[in-house]
């Protein structure tokens, strides 16, 4: 049997890190996950995950031959190949992340934060196939951002992500966790729809189940169910939420001209009802010479796929060269 | 004597259209300029520019070698070579400028919008020399925004400029010539100055020589002069002028990270009134990852000839390739 080039995609989140080792087809060929316990320190982490590793990598077939790491992570500096001041992750200020894992792998290894990954991963095995421009816009807790230019991810002066998430919907607006107000992300991600939601009930008198439910029981997928049945808060709080990101992904357009942008992440799986009404706005806020030319759409990644599949797509692409 | 490779650079104004002989060290040997009259057709036009340009070109020393034509237009399209829907040329639809100078001429010819021609400029001839990650505004009339990253002009899909400009501060806000509201050019711009201190002089209370002048007495350098003096209402005027600019130029670093930004056009003139409170602001709302990274910056270019020297970097930069 002729041998099968494969790499190993690996997706680090403040709670679980998973991996996979996927071929350059996009197939995972095996997947799995641990703890990523942040609190140990970052040499007893890439240690742990490197005996794991090691546990899966046993039982593939033996004509695979693994050709490069690839490693999704929050504040990734892709030029550096560092994690820097993740505050999810009690690693301190600046880890040489790319370093360590290349102490155990005598192969390719690069690093980028995850909406850069979805980004690279929606270009090799999504719906961004065959596009030299377009953005990925991950709604999580946060709200990430992937901008590919004339085929390039767009990094700008310093390898850090570009950050969509954190641009300035309201100056006097809602408090971010990055320390300024009024950031796209406090309105336009999970748990930006709930802090919507909260304000909707506060200034509106329609009756709805969320009337009966304390903030922390409120949850985005409460919310989409709610919009299903035609709960009018639900569906206030969707739009609301629509009218800011479509205005706020028309300023993206006017800066970066992409043909077409993926939403990615949880709360893009409410689907339609966030889709469509933030296509709206999105056409009504778009400079005249740009209507009608920017497809939105969602992501071809399967949700639970992504993240390794991101991670992989990182590697292959720097292998394809 | 040796030979002495020249490139010709026109900049297409509503009014005037002006044009040099340049050589790659950005020296303009000779330019002039003629009326537009763009209500005459285009071909006219084009025919009564290339016999100025004749007059012209028989005087310049013979071991003079001219090499490309690079012209800065409104609403040229780059890739296309044409001038769409331009409102202060009328030409019509879609004009194919590029093929109607090459009628006359059988050598390189390119054309892009003035704020690119300004950004290829800086790079090559002013303060941009040697970066790769930057970003040029126009002030003027309008806001232009020529953006590099990686070397390159960031052009996007369809080859029109990048509209800075008509990105959102209000949605409720002014009436801006592109149809929509609330754009950033109806307050960043000499126009949109005027408009500030106009709002000023109907909520504020504070005597100021403005009262005295008609809507379409004051301008921004009446406003400028007045604020150099210590008036309160011009001195608010480039104030909020700043808060608005600052906090766009802050969106526009986390969508496309630049090492540095330069002002350019006729506001820009106001030097440091407009600068240091612009940086500050910018400062302020820029994410925390960004914070102090990117310079803010006057062109280096002289303002008199920062379009023909944009036009004429414009086909250097392709006969350099």
């Amino acid at each position: 049997m002729s041998n099968v080039n494969i790499v190993l995609g690996i997706d680090i989140g403040g709670t679980n890190t998973s991996f996979g080792f996927v071929d350059r087809a996009g197939t995972i060929i095996t997947e799995t996950s641990m703890e990523t316990k942040s609190n140990d320190s970052v040499k007893d982490f890439v240690s742990r995950l490197h005996y794991r590793i090691q546990e899966v990598r046993v039982d593939l077939p033996s004509h695979h031959s693994l050709c490069g790491i690839g490693i999704g992570a929050p504040n990734a500096n892709y030029y550096r190949g560092t994690i820097e001041q993740a505050v999810h992750l009690n690693w301190g200020g600046t880890v040489d992340f790319a370093g360590l894992i290349r102490k155990y792998y005598n192969i390719p290894v690069s690093i980028t934060n995850d909406a850069n990954a979805a980004a690279i991963g929606e270009m090799l095995f999504g719906n961004a196939r065959g596009m030299k421009n377009f953005m990925v816009i991950t709604l999580g807790t946060g709200l990430g951002s992937g901008i590919v230019v004339d085929g390039h991810l767009l990094y700008g002066n310093r390898g850090f992500a570009r950050e969509l998430g954190h641009t300035m919907v309201d100056p006097a607006g809602r408090q971010c966790k990055c320390g300024k107000k009024g950031c796209l992300e406090t309105y336009a991600s999970a748990t930006g729809l709930v802090r919507t939601a909260l304000t909707l009930l506060a200034e509106r008198c329609d009756p709805s189940p969320l009337r009966a439910m304390s903030s922390e029981e409120i949850t985005s997928k409460r919310i989409f169910e709610l919009a299903q049945k035609g709960d009018k808060i639900a569906l206030e709080a969707f739009d609301q939420t629509a009218r800011i990101l479509g205005m706020k992904l028309a300023d993206a357009i006017a800066l970066t001209g992409p043909e077409a942008i993926f939403l990615s992440g949880g709360l893009s799986m409410a689907g339609d009802i966030l889709l469509k009404p933030t296509q709206q706005y999105m056409e009504d806020f778009l400079f005249s010479a740009y209507k009608g030319s920017v497809k939105l759409m969602l992501s071809g990644m399967a949700p639970g796929k992504s993240a390794i599949l991101g991670a992989a797509a990182l590697i292959w692409s720097e292998l394809d060269l």
